[in-house]
């Protein structure tokens, strides 16, 4: 159990509005490392996967405010992705407070289970916060809540072309997502509840600013999937930052080479100079 | 990788039928272990989860159509909780064919990542099939749909007091959940696609069965939360069978004591006896 050695407190806003300030960056690295895509000199290693998380994260650590493993990368590898997760947080974790930590996991289901899965990934795993899907309602959400400085991010309006299919629907108090929310709102604060709002949806942060001003949201779809960081910031910032925004495979797989890492860095230094003139303005 | 060395085609919808009619049994037993839960005398086994589990199933083969293992309770206790998963399901499959496994794990991400996922639990685990939450919409169900003879088992109404937040949300295409039932018809066909209903709303088993005729439904929420077998069956069978009921707490935890596995024998039996003059109307 790594969480059982750790006695650090956690993570909160004014934390995180720090490391943002600090690092003059709100950006997130998503680590969903694919040994298919990795450089192929890496598969010398005992665990090529997490001797290229590791590259990563020192290469890129100075600049990103958070990482982001997406659990089925590790998951899809059985016992073996088990266990370079968890080297790979044991790595971050020696990190505390200086990167935050997000188990992309989109867990959520009754009480007692979703009970389970706080365990999993706030007490094993010992990670900062971890994604949770809204459809089965509170009680599949609330157990992630009852840790102390530790985070949901609950999904919201999501970047992927699916996203159209359930979340616009219109429910009577305003679309699905508006409605999840507004909702999510009632159990957890801004201290404790993030929402995942996707980049490719620029247009929809501001009315959603208008629901949850509060809040940080957690962005995906940078990069890949044609998200763009300025409209994001432009629509997004709050006074307490409010975005930590997400490239993945912009960031790790730029390249495929012996230079992946400093070419990651090279690509996160990017991002972060993008976001910069918008960090500016904020204060701790 | 558990599935490479494993060449049978998976079951069909004909199969199941034809499982169901031979056990006279909808009965699915619900395999969520909880160490804090299971009898003190396995505690000095190696292995006392799958110790349980193997026990479990032995005593409950001939009368359980299916058995589901949820993810929650295996995760959080680290890799050794996924040791004792890979374990109990290397047991299970030596009976393929013979019961239906259920991986119920609720995933669903953007595309490539729910790829992942998929890959683990048909591949690696070789489950049957998987539970998977419809939020992200199409392209996070679909790659699970992929594959052949496995199936996907979509939640549709839950069994838990949160389905009530969002699930009955009127989107002007019905209540959120028939929306999902709806929809889901258009990406999978009923032998390759279920969905997950609240043994709670037995008035809603009607309705549903208009929208979705063919489906199998996966039905959780009897004994501990309070479902009724008659009235489930009375609602919800059609002339495939249509329906796994499943029952985890009555069933696995019936006794603390050395008899746990004759006893949860016995509640199998009891509830495959409500379930029978009902599954005597079908004919393969």
């Amino acid at each position: 159990m790594l969480g059982k050695c750790c006695y650090f407190r956690g993570m909160n806003r004014k934390d995180l509005l720090q490391l943002i300030i600090k690092k003059q960056s709100l950006l997130c690295v998503g680590l969903d490392t694919d040994i298919d895509l990795i450089p192929k000199h890496l598969l010398k290693y005992e665990d090529p996967i997490f001797e290229f998380n590791k590259q990563i994260i020192d290469a890129t650590i100075d600049t990103a405010v958070a990482y982001k493993p997406n659990l089925a990368f590790y998951e899809s590898r059985g016992i073996e992705g088990w266990k370079s997760l968890e080297k790979t947080m044991q790595y971050l974790n020696q990190f505390k407070g200086k990167a935050f930590t997000i188990a992309d996991a989109k867990r959520g289901d009754i009480g007692n289970t979703s009970k389970m899965y706080a365990k999993a990934f706030f007490e094993w795993m010992d990670f900062d916060s971890v994604t949770v899907a809204p459809y089965m309602g509170a009680d599949s959400v609330k157990p992630f809540l009852e840790y102390k400085d530790k985070w949901v991010i609950l999904l919201g309006l999501t970047s992927n072309a699916g996203s159209a299919d359930f979340q616009f629907s219109e429910t009577g108090e305003g679309k699905l997502y508006e409605k999840v929310i507004r909702k999510a709102q009632e159990w957890g604060t801004p201290d404790q509840l993030m929402f995942v709002i996707g980049a490719t949806h620029p247009e929809q942060f501001v009315s959603i600013r208008n629901i949850a001003p509060e809040h940080f949201y957690l962005v995906p779809g940078v990069g890949a999937q044609g998200g763009d960081i300025n409209q994001i910031c432009q629509n997004g910032l709050n006074n307490h930052g409010g975005l930590l925004i997400n490239s993945t495979r912009a960031i790790i797989y730029a390249s495929k080479g012996e230079d992946f890492a400093e070419k990651a860095r090279q690509c996160a230094l990017d991002a972060t100079q993008t976001m910069a003139p918008y960090v500016k303005s904020l204060t701790a």
